[in-house]
């Protein structure tokens, strides 16, 4: 696929006497997408939810198909149910679907498949919509990016990592084989709308899982974003986001640097063209080391590690101080982030690296931290410098232990 | 999704003091393939395939994997097998996959995408090279979208209908749940090579499978290739597009005519952003005929059977006259396609136009033949029409048998 795109769009075809022998074909797929803060979205009187991803102006859909997470469900079910009631839809159905990593198959793809099947769902007119945390917005993504070769949806994220990550972005996926999201496609909800209000009935491990992919948009990107969670990081996890008074405040700055600096990275490279994304930053690592810890590690936790081990790696290079590393180091565990495993070993990180390679076209394209807020890409990573940065921090982990 | 697409891309939030609130994303997917006629595909000395799918001027790839059908691979794959070795790439592998519609599944994507995870295949640089018929490419297409979110991939059609439809768009699939492609995505192969010597080794029955999306053409949009089927159709069904002499020139008419056809219908409305397609005739009850009938008809078959029906429904509203209908009709069953078959009863019509009208934005959007390369759309068909032109059939094909 070339990139940049064709500037002249059509059909061309070979000169010449008789029939065309060759013709290329020239297009461009038109994608937009809406994504907006929402608090109270299950309150009957905000009509954002029952609206959503249909065109402005459009009335109260007659039918909604809606999937929601096993436990989402159980906690938000009769809120939802009553919010579909006071919305008057002629129907609607919700399915309730148990969602987490080692559930994030294409089984449970077609279990959304299904529901759609039998709701008789509309090709185009009628979106999905989607409530739940990130494996369930992936999962219901795929889903509908597959039925009748796609079919609109709506996201309503109701994690942290579902409201700064899987909500924000273009990609779909499950995982296959062992291999961390190995089957999937880009196609963006139409809308999502982010209720942080969601967040109360989180565990501490949850918040802290949507920190990390928080805390990775400051590092490569946002210096003040930075600030806020080293300076108001663990109240924030403490009170999961809701707390009243000025500290409200600084949880909707950071929610909203986090969702700003993601969507400035993605959208004009929503289908990765470009292979070098500072996004990336936490994610050569950890898809393996997530997929080999299952169900140990939460996804925002194998991203924190491999941060972690980059951290050190960039002040091994002298891309950052011994100030600024250990700055990140504490802010990771004031986040209760874990900074090291005993997977982190050399075979396996070289194994992960080898991987994730071959999805990056051949070269590592390695975003590393330049002191805080700034990055570089880098194709020269040794095994030396992996295995050097891995022990330090076991090192590290080991202290803080024998410390405790 | 918008349409047309909005004149500005890029990404815009609500103005105001504070953190946005809400954003917006516009973009494009940029995509452009190719299509062309490669004869004498698999001679080594032709160098078309070692460099199919990849940027102008670079060098033959150094790996290569191929997946090939097991019919395809019985017949060609030793003549394919040393055309690798010719190309001289380091490593090469040949992936053999049964294909038919039956086994048009998800179980046949996976094993593809096993095939690419053996292989180790980079993201973006190692194109897959698909070769078979039609449920082939489809399959395949369907795995390299899936894997790693995209990869790219070539096709080489083998069969007719390969050549002239799957191997041509854009659409990948397979069936899910007893719906036709329930399950797919819009993925073209960077690259289509066109070879009619395949046709060569394929049976009667298939040729007349092609043939009726060759037909279907014709029908709604190109008059001369409607009169080139009548007369010489016949003759290129038994001579499997092969004959020599003035035959041979009929026959690559007929081919380019067709694809020609195809992609000038395709090339701007590569996802279906507008519902109303004229290359959907034949495509409105023949989904569920097919997949009711399963194995009984090959695809084709059940869209003559689709065409059979709406050209005698278009008569019945006078947009054709009876001499028209009669060549229609006689011009399939020289092509030794169906015209009736038992399955063809109100209750299955009429659940089959329901499921299409799902697919259709809830509308029938039906393309009727005017005359002889014309074509309208309809949304007013009744279950009156529809079994009056079930029944002209099932007397005519009686009548038929009568004489036989």
């Amino acid at each position: 696929m070339p990139f940049p795109p064709p500037t002249t769009h059509g059909l061309t075809t070979t000169d010449g006497p008789g029939p065309a022998r060759s013709w290329t074909v020239a297009t461009a797929k038109p994608v937009s997408y809406r994504v907006r803060f929402a608090p109270g979205v299950l309150d009957p009187r905000n009509p954002a939810l029952a609206h959503a991803g249909l065109p402005e102006g459009e009335s109260t859909p007659a039918r909604r198909l809606l999937v929601v997470e096993e436990h989402v469900d159980l906690l938000y079910g009769d809120a939802l149910r009553a919010y579909c009631e006071a919305a008057r839809h002629a129907s609607y159905s919700i399915h309730v679907l148990p969602a987490h990593e080692r559930l994030k198959t294409m089984d449970s793809v077609y279990s959304v498949v299904d529901a759609m099947d039998r709701f008789g769902l509309d090709r185009r007119r009628e979106p999905v919509v989607a409530v739940g945390g990130g494996v369930l917005l992936d999962i219901v993504g795929l889903a509908c990016s597959l039925y009748r070769r796609s079919t609109p949806y709506v996201r309503v994220p109701t994690t942290l990592i579902g409201l700064v990550d899987a909500g924000v972005g273009a990609k779909t996926g499950v995982n296959f084989g062992g291999g961390k999201n190995r089957l999937g496609t880009y196609h963006p909800a139409v809308e999502t709308l982010l209720d942080p209000a969601f967040l109360a009935t989180l565990d501490e491990r949850h918040i802290g899982n949507g920190l990390a992919e928080i805390l990775k948009i400051a590092l490569i990107k946002d210096r003040d974003l930075f600030d806020l969670l080293e300076s108001s990081g663990e109240r924030l996890l403490a009170g999961r986001f809701q707390t009243a008074g000025p500290l409200r405040t600084t949880a909707h700055h950071v929610l909203a640097r986090a969702v700003h600096g993601m969507l400035e990275e993605l959208h004009d490279n929503l289908w990765e063209h470009r292979l070098e994304r500072v996004v990336d930053y936490g994610h050569t690592f950890s898809p393996t080391l997530e997929m080999r810890a299952l169900p140990a590690l939460l996804h925002g936790e194998a991203v924190n590690l491999d941060m972690a081990l980059t951290t050190v790696i960039a002040r091994g290079r002298g891309l950052m101080t011994d100030r600024q590393c250990t700055r990140v180091l504490d802010t990771m565990r004031a986040l209760r982030l874990p900074v090291h495993h005993p997977l982190m070993e050399p075979e396996l990180l070289g194994s992960a690296l080898a991987d994730t390679v071959r999805h990056r076209d051949g070269m590592q394209r390695l975003p590393l931290p330049v002191g805080i807020g700034d990055a570089v890409f880098v194709n020269d990573l040794t095994d030396r410098e992996i295995t050097g940065a891995a022990e330090k921090l076991a090192r590290a982990a080991k202290e803080v232990r024998s410390h405790a």
